[in-house]
Formats: C-alpha cells, sequence, structure tokens
C-alpha cells in the first residue's frame, strides 16, 4: 500500500521525519507493507516542492543542509504555497509540522481545516490547533471520513495518547498526571545539582533547550497544552487553555528544591487533570514528588505521564518528551496507524 | 458491531473479565459501538453453558460465588466440553484463559489451535502457548485470516505487546529490560524491609501472591516465559524457554538487599533481552537497579518493562503486573482493537 505524504513544515521536526524515513523507508515497506511517499514540502522560509512522482528524501535532507532550502530540488513543481500544496497535490494525508501558536493556532489550524475538508487523513505534532479546536477538528475529520491523529503533541514519540486510547482501550481514564516539559525539567534538574534558577535557565538556552522568550516553557503554557489535549482527547473533557489553573516555575529557589531533595523529594512542574463534579479540572504547578512514585524518576528532557486507571490503578509511561528523530517517530506511528486501518478497509468484506 | 465470546475457562481471569462485562457493557456500547456478549463459557471445574441468544454476566458471577459452577443457569445447553464450545458454537473469538502450562501449553495449546481452524480469532492470557508456539499459532491466524491477540500475558492489562508493535510501530525494538513477575517484586520488597527469604515466601503464599509450589515465580520460570513472549514477538527472536539463562531469587540473601541498599540500589529479578550478533540473547536473574532508574520505582505487584528504542531511546511502562480484572482489561482491549479492525474492514472500500 503507498500512502502519498504532503509535508507541511520543514522545521526540527519535519527533518526529524525525513531522515528516519531516508533511513528505513525498505525496511518499512517490507514490515508493514506499506511505501510511505514524500509527494511534497512546503516550508514559510525552506521553500516548496511537489513531484507526484515521490521526492528522495535523503535529497531533500541534504539540500536543507547545504542551501537552507528545498528549492534547489531538481525536477518538481516549485513555489506552491502551503495551502495549494494541501489542497492541489496528489497526495492521501497531510503531515503538519509548522511551530506552535497557542494564541491562535495558526497556521497549523487553517492547515488542518483545509485538508480535512479536502478528505485527507491529518497527522501533527502542533499543539497548537488540537489545544485549541479539537472538538471542532475531530468532527470535521469524521464528517469527511478521515483520520486525525496527533500522537507527536504530547510526549513526542513516547505513546501517550494511542497508549490511553488504543493500548488501554476499554478502561476509563480518571485522572492523569504528568511532568510533560522537558525545559522545565532540564532547569529544575540543574538546581537540584545546586545551580541557580537564573543561570540554569540561561543554560537551558544555551543548549537549545529553552528559547530566547522562555515564558512558553517556565510560566507552563506549553505543558498546559499539552494537559487541555489529554483532557480532552482520553477523559472526554471540553478544556480551553484559559481553564488550566496554572503556575510556572519562576518562583521555585535553590534552597526549596534543597530541602525537598532533603525529604527524599524532588520538585517537577507537574501536569494535573482530575474528575471533580461533573466536570474536570485541570491545574500545572511546581509539586514534590516522592522519589518512590516513577514521575520522580524523570530528569533532564526526559518526560513521564501517569494514567490513573479504573480496571489498572495507575499507569505510568516515562521517555523522551522532545526532539526531531522523537517526534518524527510519533508521526510514523501515527502513519502506521492509518496504513493499518485502510489496509483493513480494502480487505474481504464480512 | 456484535461480537459474540466463547470463553475458555472461569477461574481468576475470566471472572474478571465478566465482573468488566457486567459493569460495563451499555458504556462499551456506547463508547466503541461494540456488543460484547459471551454466549458460551466451559470450564473443566465450573461446568459450561452455551445460549447463542447471549449469557447474562451478572448471573454469571452470582452462580460461581454461590455454587463454584455454572451448571445452574437458567436455560441454555450444558456440558459442552472446551473443544466442542469452540468449534460447536456460534461464535466469533475465543477468549482462553484456562491455567497455564509452561511445559506442554496445554490445555490451551489445543483450544488455540482448534479456535484459529475453525476461523475464530483468539484472545488469550495464557502464557504458555503462546511461550511455546508463537510462530506456529501466528501463522495459522494469517492463514485463517483472524486475529491472534495475547496482551495479557506479559503485564496482564498494562500495555507491552501493543505498546513496543502497534503505540511504537516504525520504531525498532533493540532490547528489553523487565521486572515482570510480581511474586518474587513483593518477597524482595518484603526482603528490603529487613524480612529473610523464607519467611517472605511464606508470606507472599498466606497472601495468594505465590503458589503452594512457588517454582514457577521464584525460579525464573514465569518471568522467562513473559521475557520468550516479548523477545520473539517485539524483537523477531525465535527463543525457547530453554534459551533463556535463569537464575532465581532463592540465592539471594537479606544481608545482599540490604548492601544494595545502602548503596542506593534494589534486587530485582531482572528480565533481559538483547542482540547479540544476529541472534537474540536472553536472561533472567537477579540484578542491582540504581534507584534513579524507573525499573527500580517498583514495589510489590507493581511490574514494569523497559524497551530500548532506535528512535526514542528507551521508553519504561510501570503497572500492575496481575490479578483478575487487571488481566480482564488485557482482553477488553485485545478485543476492542478486533472490533476495530473489523468495523474497519466492513467500511467503504477504498
Amino acid at each position: 500500500m503507498e500512502l502519498r505524504i504532503a509535508l507541511i513544515g520543514f522545521g526540527n521536526v519535519g527533518q526529524g521525519f525525513v531522515k528516519i524515513l531516508a533511513r528505513k523507508s525498505p525496511l518499512l515497506a517490507e514490515r508493514y507493507g506499506v511505501d510511505l511517499r514524500v509527494v511534497a514540502v512546503s516550508d514559510r522560509s525552506k521553500g516548496s516542492v511537489y513531484d507526484p512522482g515521490g521526492l528522495d528524501p535523503s535529497a531533500l535532507l541534504s539540500l536543507i543542509e547545504e542551501e537552507g532550502s528545498v528549492s534547489g530540488y531538481p525536477g518538481g513543481v516549485k513555489g506552491m504555497g502551503s495551502l495549494a500544496t494541501i489542497r492541489e497535490t496528489d497526495s492521501d494525508v497531510v503531515v503538519e509540522v509548522t511551530p506552535t501558536d497557542l494564541e491562535t493556532g495558526e497556521p497549523g489550524l487553517s492547515h488542518i481545516r483545509a485538508a480535512l475538508e479536502a478528505g485527507k487523513h491529518v497527522i501533527t505534532s502542533n499543539k497548537g490547533p488540537i489545544a485549541l479546536a479539537y472538538g471542532e477538528l475531530s468532527s470535521l475529520a469524521r464528517e469527511s471520513g478521515v483520520e486525525l491523529r496527533f500522537e507527536g503533541t504530547v510526549l513526542s514519540g513516547t505513546p501517550a495518547i494511542s497508549l490511553a486510547t488504543e493500548a488501554l482501550a476499554g478502561a476509563e481514564v480518571l485522572g492523569v498526571e504528568g511532568v510533560l516539559n522537558g525545559t522545565t525539567n532540564f532547569i529544575l534538574t540543574r538546581m537540584e545539582e545546586g545551580v541557580d534558577y537564573e543561570d540554569a535557565l540561561r543554560e537551558a538556552q544555551r543548549l537549545g533547550y529553552a528559547e530566547a522568550d522562555p515564558t512558553a516553557d517556565v510560566d507552563g503554557w506549553d505543558a498546559a497544552a499539552k494537559l487541555v489535549i489529554l483532557a480532552n482527547v482520553v477523559m472526554g473533557a471540553d478544556l480551553s487553555l484559559g481553564d488550566v489553573e496554572r503556575e510556572g516555575i519562576g518562583g521555585v529557589t535553590r534552597e526549596a528544591v534543597a530541602r525537598a531533595s532533603a525529604y527524599g523529594r524532588r520538585v517537577r512542574l507537574l501536569a494535573s487533570a482530575w474528575r471533580s463534579g461533573g466536570a474536570v479540572a485541570a491545574r500545572v504547578a511546581p509539586a514534590e514528588i516522592p522519589l518512590s512514585h516513577p514521575l520522580a524518576s524523570v530528569s533532564g528532557v526526559t518526560n513521564a505521564l501517569t494514567l490513573r486507571t479504573d480496571h489498572l490503578g495507575d499507569v505510568t509511561i516515562v521517555g523522551p518528551g522532545a526532539g526531531g528523530v522523537e517526534t518524527g517517530q510519533a508521526l510514523l506511528s501515527d502513519l502506521l496507524a492509518v496504513a493499518r486501518s485502510l489496509r483493513a478497509r480494502s480487505g474481504p468484506p464480512l
């Protein structure tokens, strides 16, 4: 089976995904019987190229590395904008990996709407559109008879959405608790090692873990967006970002971290959602976690998520929460899930 | 969609599964659009009953509680043996949950063969047949065009198989490491608290965690069987139980546990498989795990599994590893996965 992919956005995550394809396409074809063929790439700053015969992943990566743009790709149609690429190319799946905007969701939101309206499956790691408009987008996908998957929005390739909705199908998720942001985790880990908040933040910025404007991470917006996605998708809530009670790590002192340590605890930016009356309440705030809890085993850019379930009690998953190839893995597992269900659909009727 | 279930075995796990159905059938129908209908139950010692119209889960549970047998069920056909129940009832799925035999795989192995040959999907939590004959049984399922799922064989309802093969599809599992046996975990946890091995073992027996003959647990056979399943299914190995280098916890002293503790480590019965040359090597043995590792956060009957992957490095899942309802959850998630792929198959062709 062939899945023809239009890739919208070719930054760190888009490149991580294409790196996987460059290395593994023959193996994926052999093991999963699926030919994942990127036919179009469109990026606001890195140019665009469309070739219905398929683009060569290695050639795309070399061009980005050498020229910072795909415009020099030999052959193909150049210069199509993202919406034209979504609507006018011969593609089955739109992979949307443009930068996240938690206020407007754009440009991802318009991209995803256009793709679903055009009857194309959508796979994204873009938190903005899913945190802001999951209800609308999932209805649109249902109406169009296509799939909308977004594993990469929460813990990069570490399964969170598919863990709760598929691997744990039938169990009720009563609550979630997670250490969902790598940057604050890195800063708090450095503070445990005796570094001041300001110095740890500067170090995170130097290493590329934190942005020049670190607000999204240290003030808890990134964790809150992931929490909203989890609450809405796996707990059936209907939360907006503004519904999350939110406190960042700016007020955490080195002394507080050391005091927690002395009592066998670790300070982490904890994201929690729980049922409260008929609704779901959600909070992101620094919390002291006992070392004996699996969530406390998480340092640096590793993240962790505990699902509180009816049949199993707590189930915790620990793994990387960011990275280009790591998030590319989320896109890949979503694509293979789409392939599985398409293959079942084309099998003999029952 | 209706899935008609023949339940072979009605012990702790079978009852745990039926308890879930008794409580949740309406919710499952609403949320997943699937009517999970048990039409037959057959148990070597608790009798059998078949009613093509469906059996009432609550009535089955009351009968077991009050009479220890389903023979008093009002109506239906009584006294069919397990093979007749598998072959002659009008059922879509056989759920095989008879007791595990790691030497012969029986009676589960014959049950599963008969079901697959009869063109029925099979869902099982029975380690014996899968550890001994995964290759044969999966080929048979493919030839018959049906599904064979066995999530419950490794960590009860905590996802291990579906985590590696579906949620992490596309990633290569390079190795696995796990604390896969709850009984030894309980004993080692008690030894950390200062109890001698013999006393901790007797306590585990009193609490029903360990059998009168504790060999399967304390000598590592149970963990080895789970490891063989993992290695063969998620690493593409072809191991037999005898290929696993195996050392139980009988030689672990209270002093060794205390010494590890003093160095910030915990002794656990660790099951590991790794690639070695072109093959896969596997080992079950007591090991000291640093407290900072997520596998060390596991106490008592909680289990944990680390998957070593190419795209994500280590991904660890922590959750219950045994229990009637917990293993019932594994059967349920497998049933819902079968329902998903059947529903896709009956959708419009592409």
